[in-house]
């Protein structure tokens, strides 16, 4: 039987030389199996109050939005830099190919708020880490984070704090 | 009673000087009205046998990904240029104040597809155009168009084909 795995495309070389970039399309064009992953991205996380739901900019922003619904939270989008148009809270980040800035707007959260922080792949830990900083600006409080696929190899949990992290997907090499 | 129409913000001169902002974050972060946005933008095409659902790159994601769950349909991101890994049909539009271009992988259909196009603003009609045309190039079907808010006052709706289109807010001026 397929699993969530096989709907996950290594494709080499791409966006540029070296880098394999894991496109999430033909898990996400199958019904079932984009179903599947978010209830699983989701599951751990219904029974701890979770009130936000943070999608990261912009490929997060598929898993988190349905994740906000199957767990009643509302759903803040972090943003590439300059994208939001209020004020906002910026935060630096490196990640596997890349340095970038990410905003979130000061208004997004409150700080009684439980916040579960989704995105795609997990590499090096540098954006989900950043995202998390946004929150801690903000005053509240991340529960956990949720991915589709997880670079093992590359160990990017040692970024984030202890508590809960579902990879549907793990990569060890 | 707050309506659906007072969780979306102006926000004056973003991103440039003269635009008028549609900031619907107000909107996403609030659970109840972001559930019943997606039914409203789905419930039209319940019985319509919708099997893929193109959200439009970058706000776009976060109300395709859950119409596409409730309708039971797959999910297919509509990318700005040169973001997708593989093969693609790319197509040129103009809008409200930029020109680009917009690309979907060309597997990304199949003949027998019913498509419904969503995205978060209809203001010239530009982009939700080039997206209809993308599905076309694939041979798949386009069924209707779903909006959380449009600018009644640019006629967007005449660049696109007749059949339905579903609002959530219209703005007259």
């Amino acid at each position: 039987m397929a699993s969530i795995k096989d709907y996950i495309l290594d494709v080499p070389d791409f966006p540029k030389k070296g880098v394999v970039f894991k496109d999430i399309t033909p898990l996400l064009i199958n019904h079932d199996v984009f179903q599947e992953t978010i209830i699983l991205l989701s599951k751990d996380f219904q029974n701890k109050g979770i009130t936000k739901v943070v999608g990261i900019d912009s490929r997060g922003f598929l898993l988190a939005a349905p994740c906000a619904l199957l767990l009643g939270a509302g759903l803040v989008p972090v943003r590439k830099k300059g994208k939001l148009p209020r004020e906002v809270f910026r935060q630096a980040y490196q990640c596997e190919y890349h340095n970038n800035e990410i905003d979130v707007h000061k208004d997004a959260f409150t700080p009684s708020d439980k916040v579960l922080i989704v995105d795609d792949v997990l590499a090096t830990g540098g954006t989900a880490r950043a995202a998390y900083e946004l929150v801690k600006c903000a005053g509240a409080e991340v529960i956990g984070f949720s991915f589709l696929l997880e670079l093992g190899f590359l160990n990017g949990r040692a970024q984030l704090p202890n508590g809960p992290l579902i990879s549907a997907v793990v990569n060890y090499q």
